[in-house]
């Protein structure tokens, strides 16, 4: 059944992503179109953006404008203020350039997780060790957390990284999915970077739109590596509109809990065992997960995969009625 | 007239930039608003974008989506192929990335030209020099040339800044405003590096959309240094529209280089001497600089100024009939 080629599946500098459409379409050629796109952890039902006035496409987004950014996410995320917000054309990008800020150190990554972070820290020439747990950073000067962690949704506080710092170095908190979880969510403080994604809470993710949270000496450092006008005007528009809108955020977080719940259920009675996830996706084993996967794909629903964990697939939410009954047919 | 606080005018890193129109309105209070912008060399009349899909906004962009953004524009940029093309999110942080890929060099940047390159090279620990012209650069391993130059429109060609670096090193030739021009664009070569943006041309800056033609082994750095997805989906979709439009690029060229020409002819008979310029700005000296920038000021026209050159002034094309009566008033 397994097909060749698979490593080239949403793959970048090595890195395998969800979300490769085309990857899908390569796998399961014979797959009923439109797919199903299951293998992100993006908000299926996207903020409903205000129409987009043409200024922000034709000029040069202004200071004022991106001020006007870092204030509203400032207010959203729980900064201080807007000095201690570095916006970029997504978080990625942010985890990109982190590792160039800081000189050559030994860096412990919490995983497995989002595998960009060692990736990244690698690339930048320094010594990077994967672990399985907090108790196991000890020698590292920076370390690296996604919580709710991708893909299982282990929670790690601002608190216990920092802890696990010494308050030297840095501790490097991913929050990409704590927007809408009954989770706490952090605020910088020194020796704390936090990263938030725009794109999966609002389904926006096209737009490229993610925020570090950071004391202002670090802030002024990212900002001047990715220069002026990083942000695009719609994006910037998009995300004053969409983080000042606290009801929607609570509204998506309640509906996205209850998605999350029904999936559970789904893989449940389909023979998973939950290792858990957020609001956005699901991850689970099945003594069958290669088959699985297979019999997804062919019905036209792309489940994210780890070629080092084989029984183990991640689930994202099914936008509609329609999907989710689709799915409902193979998980059974 | 001169108020305090100048050097805050658009400036970022200590770099000042037209386009900030709240500078431009603490400036001049009482001016009318709204204000006329000429202060940037942007397309005033701007592609007239289809139909965005709402997957560009919702999913990230794919592999598939940024092959064929890069396909096309390797055709319009003349590009051996897409391997050939880095796409980002404006030639912007291309400035900034290039610099971190090199070992540190002795840059020589041949100005007075856009004031980033040489500081993004200087921010990168480079020893840089501004030289007047290309005979000056000897002992630089690494070049860079804005051609046409903003502000005056000198050429440089490629040919000459390869033999400037003598095959060794890196030529960087800034092409941001060829497209409108008849001026030969340049293809990428060994040791050589040619940037294009999209947003001047194609009126589109808030996209943030910009390109580097180079190697493929250089092609590949940039891109691994600004991660996937760096581009987003709407600007994805609005390169691949209008970069293969080739009727407008050139509509447009013949439109913008009339319009050039009749802000030459105003800007003579205000008593202006022309430095130069391209098809989307013209710049030149006046006896009267100064006051000049403050007539316009407190009618509403906002005109680039250049600390380091009290009496020149740069003018971008001004965007309908009434703004060009606007103007017409002021220079006579």
């Amino acid at each position: 059944m397994e097909r060749r080629g698979v490593l080239a599946e949403g793959s970048e500098n090595g890195v395998a992503h969800g979300g490769d459409l085309d990857a899908a379409r390569r796998l399961f050629p014979a797959a009923p179109d439109p797919w199903i796109d299951l293998s992100t952890g993006i908000n299926p039902v996207p903020y409903p953006l205000p129409p987009l006035e043409a200024s922000a496409l034709h000029r040069l987004p202004s200071p004022a404008d991106l001020a006007r950014l870092k204030s509203v996410a400032a207010a959203a995320y729980g900064a201080p203020g807007p000095d201690h917000v570095a916006a970029a054309p997504g978080t990625q990008i942010l985890i990109e350039t982190l590792p160039r800020l800081v000189p050559r150190a030994r860096v412990a990554v919490i995983g497995p997780t989002y595998a960009e972070h060692a990736a990244a820290w690698t690339r930048s020439g320094h010594e990077v060790r994967i672990v399985g747990a907090l108790s196991e950073v000890e020698g590292a000067e920076i370390v690296v957390a996604v919580s709710p962690n991708n893909p299982d949704g282990r929670v790690v506080t601002a608190g216990a990284l920092l802890r696990a710092t010494g308050g030297r170095g840095l501790a490097v908190l991913d929050q990409a999915f704590v927007d809408l979880e009954p989770v706490e969510a952090a605020a910088p403080e020194p020796g704390l970077v936090v990263l938030r994604s725009f794109g999966k809470t609002y389904g926006l993710a096209g737009l490229r739109l993610g925020f570090a949270l950071a004391e202002p000496a670090l802030v002024r450092r990212i900002e001047a590596a990715l220069g002026p006008w990083a942000v695009s005007g719609p994006a910037i528009a998009a995300g004053c509109a969409a983080l000042s809108d606290d009801e929607w955020r609570r509204t998506a977080a309640s509906a996205r809990c209850q998605d999350a719940e029904r999936l559970d259920r789904m893989i449940l009675r389909a023979g998973g065992r939950i290792l858990g996830g957020t609001a956005l996706f699901r991850t689970a084993t099945f003594e069958d997960g290669p088959e699985l996967f297979h019999r997804l794909g062919e019905a036209g629903i792309y489940v994210r995969r780890f070629p080092e964990f084989p029984e183990r697939l991640r689930f994202g939410l099914p936008p509609d009625k329609a999907a989710w009954c689709r799915l409902s047919r193979i998980l059974k």
